[in-house]
């Protein structure tokens, strides 16, 4: 399959997916927050071949979201461990993990984010971290940023009524 | 690129990602949030292969994120509009906006979540939508749900430790 690069592309999501989109590399940072660090581990946990999974590791590397350390000098053997920006993608999997179990887990949950007190499951929610308030229309809303052209500013100011969030339903 | 199914994957970040992890699918979905539904406004926003895009598109709509309507008798013409489903997708596509703009924007942002009022740039964070307390760790960890194997569960309670939530540093 041919996949167009986003690179050129100035959208901050098209950018990050240009980096992670790839399925298997976000699974395969699951798996680092999930503590695991070696190839083989990565391996045995996503039952991929070698060498997509040498690719994915060195995309991550390379996008510095992981990081490649000798753990071993005889025979020489690395680990991946996750950098601060890689943790900083934690935001993202804990969306995914919420998504998939309010729409795809007609089961119920198999993994869940719990009060590490009390064990009570939490319900994440993306709010400004200010003011506490929940990032959703009509309060929030998308708008061209410093960076962007003239033609992007153009195009936000001309459609405003449509780009606010909209609220969950 | 030959791809496995993860719908055998019990694990919700996997079974999000087999519906919409493909990354054109993603950004059909922001563009679908930015007001675009139909087959030409996608085309032309994405520069994707017509039957690339129809077969996202079908994707899609099979997987309840968007719904075909006929917009057009003569000729027959459906646009996609974003179900229930599809709106809930918003939190993993801010967020994914959000980590774009801290790490891959050198230039600044081009595109930016504001307050609808002020214009002020809000900063997402994900919390717990009831206690409002940020989903990290040491205050919040992964956990087995109800639907978990009992290997799962297991696995789990043996690595108690790893699997709190980090903290964004």
């Amino acid at each position: 399959m041919q996949r167009k690069s986003f690179d050129g592309m100035i959208c901050p999501i098209a950018r990050s997916l240009e980096r992670v989109g790839e399925w298997w590399s976000m699974l395969i940072l699951r798996d680092a927050f999930a503590g695991l660090t070696r190839f083989d581990e990565f391996q045995k946990s996503l039952g991929i071949a070698s060498n997509m999974l040498s690719r994915r590791l060195a995309a991550l590397v390379e996008a510095g979201m992981l990081e490649r350390r000798q753990y071993s000098v005889h025979p020489p053997r690395d680990e991946y461990v996750l950098t601060d920006r890689g943790r900083d993608f934690r935001t993202v999997l804990m969306a995914l993990l919420a998504f998939g179990n309010r729409h795809f887990a007609p089961e119920g949950a198999s993994v869940m984010i719990v009060d590490a007190a009390t064990g009570e499951p939490a319900e994440p929610v993306l709010v400004d971290r200010s003011s506490g308030r929940l990032l959703a229309g009509p309060d929030f809303k998308l708008a061209a940023g410093p960076a962007a052209s003239a033609a992007k500013k153009a195009k936000f100011a001309e459609r405003d009524a449509i780009v606010p969030l909209n609220p969950r339903t």
